[in-house]
């Protein structure tokens, strides 16, 4: 890890007594994260004290690094002109991420600020859809025409490399600034300078649409191993980049939103300790309550096998035992078949091979659960058998357990596949679903299976 | 998206015709995932055919991004000096990826076949323990020595680029082989040929020590957008990289590892259809049977509260419903903690401030909870209350479901935390791990206020 000379208290001295050498050295030598690591810890006015001792672009640089609450606090108490030319020397996708966060009027007043090159971009960028490639690109790539000479491609390469996220591949457009080629600067650098560049680019490049989802985006990008990732428009003109950093961002931010579908909660996009309580509650209460919905039909079922219940005091306490088996297998299977199909590993067509590996594999598990249950309910007490043999009990309970634990299995190995089927995220079969869907038919297969064995065997 | 020009019988029909130019033409210009893909297609044999159309570091990049199972079985049908001439030219870290896959007997009868000093490279990478930042860095990173000129480095770069995993980044070493610097392909261009490379290079280099977890190393190189990671030795030797790539991998890895935690599975590396039937049987096994067994206590602690459900049946019916609440708020609270943690918005030390939130959200949860359990316990059926008024029974349900659900979002928000204060991964505070805490602990909670608003008013 880096190694970090410097305190806090120590920056904080050095800006009141205004140590122009100490500060400008910090701002040349740190790597923006560190900085902006540190400046957690300053208010808003120090922190654009700081950056003052910073030219432009490197400014920039490190307020790009700012977690987006600290840029976007910044941008309230700052000058709206420092702001402006943050804005302009910002790249190109850090900026419209900001700008998103601000409310309109903050926007409408910052933007006729900025050059008028930069606000077309910004306002192009703002108008693509959440989650699209269009909203995560950036528009800050290098290119060149097609036919020029490698000399000539660094040359311009040279000339754009300030300006640009990457200048590590370099994209070919022809007149009409349609996507023809890619080469990268490791080849420009192989090659001779008076070389064509149509003779050493690659002409069948990678590219996803503007419109397509930032996930598929970021699975293309991961598969090829590429640093960075053409978008381009329905008539193929380039309009953007999404580099190998964006994709690491959108990774993350999928995950986060897995993980809240497996605990059924409501996409949050705000911090946890942040967020305001009754946001919050109200996405957190949205789903307790349809799981507390689906589950009062736990009590109907239980409620239908009333007399059983009644006649004999152990069947009822084995419920919890039953139902939570069935939850578990399911979420089990859930989680194994929604990662499969993340991976790749398994597609919708495998549906049968999925479904006799699960048959096989429930059948297996609830055979191992069943019998442990059996050799339990041998050891019920006396006194809520109401004349029941305890041999006959627990053949009720382990026959139970198992064709729950097979029943939790299929519905939780199948689920995954039905929604993305219908399109929708298979992560929505989380446990949750899937343990409270397997908690009332559970309830049922265990009292069909008891009334049969039992209850009309004893004559009741 | 690439567009392929090619289908599956065409290209068997050109290894049958033996078309070496159209052969040669697809192995030059399609991206080595894209046949790959197609290659899923054919036989070993055919593989190896395809393959000999094209030179030889071109067959090892393409044979690199085969899947790791089809490569094992390549191998083991392949001459052993082809594939030696393939370990040659191979990326460093993927070679050794396949290795670790082989029999021992089979890495012994190869490497005696490939060069010395590839050999060595070998048997150093293979020494690092899995999941460490060595186990998953490549060695074949471009460096050039200190005080040489931008014109220097440039030119060594040219003779390295070909066996460089990336040239992007080269790292500054001394005589001693410590690493003093890095800069950047960018730098190197943007600068005069004269200048010396010690002036323009950033000697505060970020890297991670050999021994580090791999997870760790991808944080670092996502934190500061990084194309490389360079890997130090304890005496900061540079010994290799981890480029944007592997750290894509790594972290794909890594969530499957976290589902599985999830879903209770015990980590599987194989892939999910392909796993041989008793092992995934094992692994699933396990986990379920010590959750069962945890889940056996529920019968405990309802027998214990027998003369409860005998006098009221009701209570009986209304355990599925409390004890669901449990595990559905526990384990949406135990997610977003976890979620919150691996985004580093929480630390430990937080624990007091997501106490404190958490008791307030569960008392708002519990609240909405219980509201809507009250409206539904008015409408049990006269049958089962056993001369209980319905009032006072919806008041029992109501106060047990908002105590359960306050319950389980506390047990959920600390565990993650405990788990971690004591070095474990929070991950394991998983789904089922806290509905089967939640579920036999929220039955005493139901049953000790049932016992105490209910029966001991109406004198039982």
């Amino acid at each position: 890890m880096m190694y970090n000379p410097l305190v806090l208290p120590e920056l904080k001295e050095m800006l009141q007594t205004r140590d122009e050498k100490g500060l400008k050295e910090i701002l040349e030598e740190l790597h923006p994260a560190t900085l902006a690591d540190f400046s957690a810890g300053l208010s808003s006015q120090e922190t654009w004290e700081l950056l003052s001792y910073a030219p432009v672009p490197r400014q920039a640089e490190v307020f790009s690094y700012f977690p987006l609450p600290k840029q976007v606090q910044m941008v309230r108490e700052g000058d709206p002109q420092r702001v402006a030319q943050l804005l302009e020397a910002m790249p190109h996708d850090a900026r419209v991420d900001l700008l998103k966060q601000l409310d309109e009027a903050q926007v409408e007043q910052l933007l006729p600020l900025v050059r008028p090159s930069d606000r077309r971009d910004i306002r192009h960028l703002l108008s693509y859809p959440e989650h699209s490639a269009g909203a995560v690109m950036t528009t800050d790539f290098a290119w060149i025409p097609a036919h020029v000479t490698v000399g000539q491609a660094l040359e311009q390469l040279r000339q754009q490399a300030s300006e640009c996220e990457t200048i590590y591949y370099v994209y070919v457009l022809d007149r009409y600034h349609h996507l023809v080629g890619l080469v990268s600067l490791r080849e420009l650098l192989l090659a001779q300078p008076d070389q064509l560049v149509d003779e050493i680019m690659q002409s069948e490049v990678i590219s996803v649409r503007v419109d397509q989802d930032q996930e598929e985006a970021a699975q293309v990008l991961a598969k090829y191993d590429l640093l960075a990732l053409p978008v381009v428009d329905s008539q193929n003109h380039l309009v953007g980049i999404i580099t190998h950093d964006d994709v690491l961002d959108v990774l993350a931010q999928e995950a986060t939103e897995d993980a809240l579908h497996m605990a059924a909660v409501a996409p949050m996009e705000e911090n946890y300790l942040e967020a305001p309580f009754t946001r919050v509650w109200e996405r957190r209460a949205v789903w307790l309550s349809c799981l507390f919905i689906a589950e009062l039909f736990t009590f109907t079922a239980l409620a239908h096998f009333e007399s059983a219940i009644k006649a004999v005091t152990a069947l009822a306490l084995f419920v919890p035992l039953c139902i939570s088996t069935g939850g578990n297998s399911g979420s089990q299977a859930a989680t194994l078949v929604t990662r499969a199909l993340a991976l790749g590993q398994v597609r919708l067509r495998d549906w049968a091979r999925v479904l006799r590996h699960e048959l096989l594999m429930g059948m297996a598990l609830g055979l191992t659960l069943g019998a442990i249950a059996f050799v339990r309910a041998l050891f019920t007490p006396e006194s809520v058998l109401d004349g029941i043999s305890t041999w006959r009990l627990a053949q009720v309970v382990a026959l139970s357990v198992a064709a729950i634990c097979l029943w939790g299995t299929l519905v939780g190995s199948m689920l995954p596949l039905f929604f993305r089927r219908f399109g929708m995220d298979p992560g929505y079969a989380s446990t949750p679903f899937v343990a409270t869907f397997v908690d009332v038919t559970g309830i049922i297969i265990y009292f069909t299976i008891a009334q049969t064995l039992l209850l009309s065997a004893s004559g009741q």
